[in-house]
């Protein structure tokens, strides 16, 4: 099945939208997130949750650990747990990305900035 | 980290880069395929994994269950165990995605053609 984009959670800076609700199996979540322009997503980690990060549209800096990458379409990323990560769009463009959670178990953010 | 393209793998009509090995949780596979011009994967399906696909180049036909899908970057599929799937690539540029395999138990492709 494709990933159809409907409406999107806002969250302030950032929107996100679920996929595949339902579809998948325990312990996985898969979601598009859309960084505003000119906005960030402060510094955070996941206490058990692995992030893959796909990059759709858009360029931002992207955070991760000690490294901050510049951030386009095709690039692939992956954040372990207890990894801080971050990102800073300065464009005046969206920043999407497909994000894949795994060994998710609900929400499990720390967040060491807003 | 970032998923950098090295040395891809050589299947005949398609290349494919395994991503973050020894990285990720048990039960997950990540890698980029890449379909060649004017190629195709036949059709097949999986036992018990299942695979999400986010597009990051080119365009192809991409056939999962009883829908063919035009694939272009930026658009994100779920294809679920034991459902038949396929890609053709009519055009004269590599179709490029990046795969999530969850569930992954090794290799459990079934493959109705070659």
């Amino acid at each position: 099945m494709r990933g159809t984009v409907r409406e999107m959670i806002d969250r302030g800076t950032y929107r996100k939208l679920p996929l595949f609700e339902g579809e998948l199996p325990p312990g996985s979540y898969a979601q598009i997130v859309e960084v505003k322009p000119g906005q960030r997503v402060g510094k955070h980690y996941h206490l058990h949750q692995y992030e893959l990060f796909c990059i759709i549209g858009g360029e931002a800096r992207l955070g991760i650990g000690e490294v901050e990458y510049v951030a386009k379409p095709g690039d692939v990323f992956l954040v372990k747990p207890k990894t801080v990560h971050w990102v800073v769009n300065g464009s005046d463009e969206p920043f999407r990305l497909f994000v894949v959670k795994l060994n998710y178990r609900g929400d499990d953010s720390v967040w060491l900035e807003e």
